[in-house]
């Protein structure tokens, strides 16, 4: 898949917004119109919801309230794509929108046209810098979703016993080198967006923190090195595990990450069933199994701020959704003393997600994007290579529960001082 | 909808065959590759699998055993689409066919092409009786599918807010006469099949039941008969319902027929949302609620015997499918005592699914037909306005589980002598 | 243990009320406080509960309707230790049963002894018909709660990792003949109570019904039998299995009856755990447990016709609760062509349980008693070990859900003729 | 109650080792062997159980690697009361508890004193300071599982209908000051325990944080203050809430904190059931709860570095298990700025329970004390009103799951300064 480039930042915001609506129809564009209807889980959406939804959230922040008169293209729509809004108000139910047949595939591009038509008339006549910041917001919350759309195609298409590909193609392996040790004194940081061109609430506001002298490893884990985990009875010691992880091992059964094929010795990603590359990143394993990983190795997970302020010194480089490989690869040596910082596998921190120290909300159902789902979930740091390099920088937190493992959520391992 | 008419039992094997296999392709016309693949609950399947499955059918127990080096379609089709044959072999989940976005439509299309092709031939030829026999049990295999076919679609486009009509249209109204009763003695029977151009083997053997004198209410109970038990105060009175039925009400919050909206004073069907019309048979209400309204009524449900003694001796008429209408009609006075005898509603029993006294199932995997499924389910009679007419007879036996609601059933009524 | 006679029907009224009432308190003698608490699962409940419950029933459908100016003995119980009486009001939860530690058992004791001064005052007083018939149903009733209160200990107990005892004593073992069949005409019979000295509700009218000829097994299934069905695959062979009984043997693991311990050779019961006896009846197995063995042996079950038919020709007599081993034994040939009809094991038949021909409940409450559980359950004939013989008769019917196996449930084979 | 003064750190080893195991029978002696057999939820243990699982401890981590040639005082005691140690073996199901009707509870005691005669023949001899060390974590972890006994006695409690009192008698009633915010400035704190007597593994070790400024409210919040919440509709808006804890609200119907009764204006506590106190803090309350209560207010949770920097200026007093109320009290102003820092209620705050930098954790399977659990739970701290004193300091660590409610946990408030 060569995709077109997506949105740098360089560009206006009606090219950016050109550029994201275009790219979530190009990544659709594999799908048949029965793929895009898959939900295989509660946690995951079909196709057609997320290219709904992202209309819908501009229609609901920007259009119904700055356009006059503006008429919504369905009176039904406001209900049936609004995801957790509760200030919008009612939702359809999570888990029923694999349901929704109808409107079909093609009444939904009807609906981004309309939505991108009145858009794009707004963006013409010049806007606030308020509505500006919204439209921006739409756009980063439209390629939050291009990444969703992605995993949660895989997975639905592993649920397929034929397992086909999004995009077949055999993936080209790479050389691995041995683990090493970056160290990091203990210092008072600033944590956190300032002055982004861009930035979520929940990375605001910037503040200092105190932060331990600690050892970062200098590439992701790899599939070599998980494999050795395995080898060695990873999942069968329960010393290794924190207790709602050993439990999450009985109750599922897991005996290797999300996607492997132990007997076959293969791999199942974007770009169908694959043999394992073990130079390439370990992916697709829970906080749970990052954590147990990190114990088994002697480490330890970092935590969000460590990872940080090793990152904010770095470019945000990497191997993300626009190099068209949509799988990890394995890291190379760039000059860096920190490989694979951004790109390849989101990486599990040890820190819970939760507010900084100021953290506000914005007013109105806008302000229900982030702050509410501060308890029970992991920070995860750097982005991945189904996110668009245009979306990630050193502040950004990502979170999932413990237990989700069909994200490109991978290991980088730490150690105190 | 105007409904190529179903085969007719004069026609020959392969006439038959023929007409079988394009009604399906024609229940599925209205419908998108979308509305295809949705399942709404495990009990239903997406209508992209009947039409696999029924290929499956005449595949494995036909051309894979009566055609030299017959090329099966696809290796893995004998996996994916076998429903519950463990003779055959292991099988796809039954809650995860709504996965399998691929094959597409058009492959599946191609399947059924590939069958019919090979069942054609073969039937041009010439086979033997038991050959002819598995035809024949494939046809009506096929025709039970395009029952559930209608069924489950219903049940996936009631799940949808905007609620899609499968086939659009208004319903007219019937007169509703009041409801009389039809007096029975007490005698021996003969109950089953015994020379019926086609039977079940769950039908068989013929042999001979005493049954009591009794009562039978000369039509179905109406939506109208059923408005009154819920103004009664039907579903909050415990005494009125078995234990079971009890826990059901209470578990599922049910206050009203599956479709019905009681504040819109509508009901849900393949032809839309329309007003509830008052003459109309109550239709999709559980054996649960069809005992209950009986106890309400001073009556009770008929046994299964009860209603083919009766029905035995009627002619196969009614308002089935073909009559393209999709939805139970008002009884209409036609001069024969007992009216709605077939067609309109399945009439739920009071009689539990069991053996006849001498029962046996065939040999091979195809023995798992029937018998398989002689517990905890009940058995309902006469066909429905979803049912072809040429797939019903007195002797035919339908069973369901006790809440099952998304049949077509619905409630005669029966009294002791 | 052993236990006093239980109360023959030759006694009058009021000595069967006392005996019966005494040998309760009998049979919970050999537990502690903390053993009569224990709930082990929602279909069991506490020893003290039944102990309650029995008085309950006595204080709610006599006392309180006969005894002018009747104090209840606590105005809570009402509520506390109702079953299942919709009609009598609201009821506590039944899983919760085990967490009322108070009332203490001596608290119920003397509930018993206030209910038992009472009943026996007004029976001294002299009663009418009807209160003597609801004083005989109290004690039919306190009968069954007998059974139930030894059963249920025997589950709980099951769960201790220690395998506690009820009543510890090693079991004689006894000899195992051949299994012989019994033949059985086709004829018309007159089925159900007609002039019993007592009988339930669900055991009337007598009917007349066509029973087919049939052959019948001369005496239970032994262990031993059972086990070659185990050693020839019989759990993991789905031909053999129901539907529903396939599936409930994969979800709970079933690989042997409730209580065997494949490993240690052994079998748990209320004498401890034992060396599995070879020529005793196999016990504790589900419906679908018998139903797949009879298939494997080439057999089925009886209708609860064809046992009844040859029931009512044989006297009551058997291994019951007051032999006091508390365990089925091996079948003694005792001159008659079928053994163990009565006692050892409740007998599953093929079925379902539901109403005779003008079956009619109660007026009240009471009307509950048996009429609403016809529906999901199988009917089970014969009684066990721990019934006691006074509460038996060839027409008594017990029922129960298919899937359950901590009643002394067992298999008589039949054949068609 | 006037309980035995418990085990004040002044004392010697085996002083405290004495009172300590003195007390936990002191606190079990109103209720009867069924109340001790009681297990309400899994999250909750029989009396008995802490009883005997506490002995274990010793046993285990004690007597079995110290006493030479010693005699475990039952073979299956090892696996039957071992909480979650997965280094000493398999445990026995946690939700199974309350089915070990045997032993009984004079059994238990028995056990208790065998444990008792060992460790202080051991601690006669003199003991070195690590078994010294492992003596004091005995009983450090004894008076948890005291603190246990009772929150899981009155959860018990709370589900008998007859709502049985732990200790009747009547609460008086306190007088209730407005709430006022105490200042702290930004400053880099030791966080941590140093050189306690006693701490356990996740206080340590200590290390600097830098806290930013803050405003702690003065007091706790009372029962008046969180009514107020309820009547504006505080479990009514899903603004208020996060999105997991909104879940939690609808998934159980919360209206009101555990023990309440709305209707009656009653709260349950151990003292039984008494009039709602307004002035006393509000308790029983959901991590979800307190942080909805805290938006609502216009306030925020303490983190919790924010609360021990406050908390360790503070002598260790309050209203402790000592006091023998057994419930929280109004606040009374002691001339300190801040009241009820330690005791009447566990304080929620913002921390999720994570691992200080450069956790370690202890060799062994002891080292599952405490490091296993630091997923998905809540930090919190200061003790309660059934909270030995000599059990709590600064730097003490308690956690428990956001949707925990059934512990003594209230409410504390904090701002950003």
């Amino acid at each position: 898949m060569a995709l077109d480039a997506p949105a740098p930042v360089s560009l206006s915001l009606d090219e950016r917004y050109a550029a994201t609506r275009a790219l979530s129809l190009e990544l659709a564009s594999p799908l048949s119109e029965a793929d895009c209807q898959l939900q295989s889980m509660a946690d995951a959406s079909p196709t057609k919801w997320h290219l709904a939804h992202t209309s819908w959230f501009f229609e609901t922040f920007i259009l119904r309230e700055q356009v006059e008169a503006y008429q919504p293209f369905h009176p039904r729509f406001e209900y049936l794509f609004n995801s957790y809004y509760n200030g919008v108000g009612e939702q359809h139910a999570r888990p029923d929108r694999g349901l929704v047949s109808r409107p079909s595939l093609a009444e939904i591009r009807d609906y981004r046209a309309h939505v991108d038509l009145h858009v794009q008339e707004l963006l013409a006549r010049g806007v606030s810098d308020s509505v500006a910041a919204m439209v921006e917001l739409g756009i980063q919350h439209e390629q939050q979703h291009q990444e969703l759309l992605l995993t949660d195609i895989l997975h639905a298409f592993s649920r397929n016993p034929l397992l086909p590909a999004y995009q077949p193609g055999e993936l080209t392996a790479g050389q691995m080198g041995s683990l090493g040790w970056v160290s990091f004194d203990e210092r008072i940081h600033a944590i956190g967006a300032a002055d982004a061109p861009f930035s979520y609430d929940n990375e605001r506001p910037q503040h200092r923190a105190l932060i331990p002298a600690c050892l970062l490893g200098d590439r992701l884990i790899t599939n070599s090195e998980y494999q050795a985990f395995i080898q060695d009875g990873g999942y069968d010691n329960p010393a290794l595990w924190l207790s709602d992880g050993w439990a999450a091992v009985r109750q599922h059964g897991w005996r290797a990450p999300l996607y492997w094929n132990l007997e076959a010795g293969t791999e199942f990603g974007l770009r169908g069933e694959q043999a394992l590359q073990l130079s390439a990143p370990v992916t697709h394993v829970s906080y749970y199994e990052a954590d147990a990983f990190a114990r088994w190795a002697g480490a330890r997970l970092p935590t969000e701020f460590e990872w940080e302020r090793a990152a904010v010194q770095q470019p945000v480089v990497g191997q993300f959704l626009e190099a068209g490989r949509l799988h990890p690869a394995a890291a190379v040596t760039d000059g860096s003393p920190l490989q694979q910082v951004f790109g390849d596998c989101w990486e599990w921190t040890q820190s819970a997600y939760s507010a900084y120290p100021g953290f506000a909300v914005a007013d109105g159902a806008v302000g229900e994007y982030n702050g509410k789902f501060m308890a029970n979930q992991m920070v995860l740091r750097g982005g991945s290579c189904v996110s668009s390099s245009s979306h990630l920088r050193a502040s950004y937190r990502n979170f999932f529960y413990p237990d989700a493992r069909w994200q490109f959520s991978g290991i980088r391992l730490a150690k105190d001082a």
